[in-house]
């Protein structure tokens, strides 16, 4: 009988290791199976000097951090990665490391591990961590986007990530929203993100100034010429329609993805997050009377779009949450 | 031993038996576990005579069938119904159906038969049946169109219908690929629907008549009025630049769909059924042309979408895959 109470209170001791892998840091944390963050370390990313250094790195940090922890044994390091990730979680690829092509990031971290690793999307894990313990924690099927950089994407279908066939869905920052549009780095035209991603927003407000149609947008970019959404956004916030306009675009177009996105899935819940969320009250309005003219099956009822609950913790307790799935498999 | 030779066997002769319910004619057979149908009946639906009456009659039949069988049991009714079919698949709502509001069909069908009822979109059972033993058997993620009076769309992942949170996902059609384009009866402007539906089609090639661009159209409609998709495809056929442009639409249209439920689901194939999916070489070439331009995940490959295998048998082996899939959990 003690043995037994032993085990038990063991295995309520153990954690996940989780890694939010972002462009500027690496976040390491360990998560217990209730989503509790019981540490949390933060180290450069430093992607300048490639992947293969940024995954000894990382790995270093894991092993500091597994090696340091009294009780409880680490069933396994889960990490949210920028970039695509493909076939059963194995390759990776990302404009944002240096080095082309795939990289094998899971293969690299386990010969370097004591344990299992499993790597996903980062817009994935924050989805899966906002359904476990965040904005969406009352349903199972919700969706997330971060408004960045880029527009990110993740898909959570009864409590796990729709990775699709090859790793490589919920990519909605590519889905057409504007056939006319303007062309996007990915090839196509009038991708989401040519207007809701952060700097294709700064790019249209500076349009706007230049073809004569706001004084103070004019102003921000002859001053500065590496002006940010956030800038716009404060000049929007004091009322200019020209800069209003520019988010209200955005809205539109998230909108309208959502509406998409539901008419497919038939989701409960959509989740902003991200960088550029913080404009919420510039586009939530008209993301959301776009929304609800554009989706059929909803008419009749009010679509949940919600702003990020986690916030910078989302990707921390996705990541940790993946590999307490498996882990419960 | 004797006996378990004889279970077995009994359980090789178990058949499930599945409707295809049309406006037009419902379809009744009894299908085994792989896949053969055993028996096929067909009786007028008269859809005027209300939803209760067309319930009442298919229940008779399924139980004459039932009754007529000489061996196997029977572990099962699948239905594949015009429609929404909502809430755990309990309730029915068509605008195709006199009678308004939502109709427990499942429950209706259980009070008159000795075996449970499953009860799902036609379209649905038909991405089924496709994915079971048609076009897509080699595949286990994968989307139907049907294109007809409306656009229908079934989504398969893992193998498994995608029913949504309250069963009432993939109304693709309804998917907003033109944002500025005509006002579609749900109440959106620019459905898929209102671009490569049949009615449309036609109403298009009307509209180009009527404007002076093709005599042959003109002609057309000042002889038919009730002038149809197919008849639009044979003056199409003959080289008429307007007749071929409603189909160009229609096919760039359902292209720019199909790379979006790609960008979005990372799905293996998309198989196009239906009636109008006859003038499959009239839309073939601008849906394959625009669904590659507008992909950004599947950029670098082909991406397979195919013709209906099945036809007309689509429903029926869906329906009953439905009822196999739920006897084998």
């Amino acid at each position: 009988m003690k043995t037994l109470h032993r085990d038990e209170k063991a295995s309520r001791m153990d954690y996940a290791v989780s890694v939010d892998l972002g462009g500027t840091n690496m976040r390491v944390a360990a998560v217990d199976s209730r989503g509790r963050i019981l540490e949390e370390r933060r180290i450069p990313t430093r992607v300048e000097r490639g992947r293969d250094d940024v995954v000894r790195r990382m790995c270093d940090l894991i092993i500091k951090i597994i090696a340091s922890r009294k009780a409880g044994r680490c069933v396994g390091v889960g990490v949210g990665v920028p970039g695509l990730v493909y076939y059963n979680r194995e390759l990776h690829e990302s404009p944002n490391f240096p080095g082309r092509g795939n990289f094998p990031f899971k293969r690299k971290m386990e010969g370097r591990l004591p344990v299992p690793v499993i790597i996903d999307n980062d817009a994935n894990v924050a989805a899966l961590g906002e359904v476990w313990k965040g904005a969406a924690r009352d349903v199972e099927n919700a969706c997330l986007f971060t408004l960045g950089t880029g527009v990110g994407c993740g898909i959570v279908l009864r409590g796990k990530i729709w990775s699709g066939t090859r790793g490589i869905a919920s990519e909605a920052g590519h889905m057409v929203v504007d056939p006319d549009g303007e062309l996007c780095n990915c090839g196509t035209r009038g991708c989401l993100e040519t207007i809701a991603a952060a700097p294709w927003m700064v790019r249209r407000a500076h349009w706007a100034g230049e073809r004569g149609e706001s004084e103070p947008l004019r102003k921000l970019f002859a001053k500065k010429k590496n002006a940010s959404a956030f800038d716009v956004c404060r000049i929007a916030e004091q009322g200019d329609p020209a800069a209003r306009r520019v988010f209200q675009l955005a809205g539109r177009a998230l909108g309208l993805a959502v509406a998409n996105l539901t008419t497919i899935l038939d989701l409960q819940k959509f989740i902003i997050a991200g960088g550029a969320a913080n404009a919420w009250k510039m586009f939530s309005p008209s993301m959301k009377k776009e929304a609800f003219a554009r989706s059929y099956v909803y008419r009749a009822e009010r679509l949940p779009i919600v702003q990020s609950r986690l916030i910078d913790k989302a990707g921390l307790l996705g990541a940790a949450r993946l590999v307490w799935q498996e882990h419960q498999d």
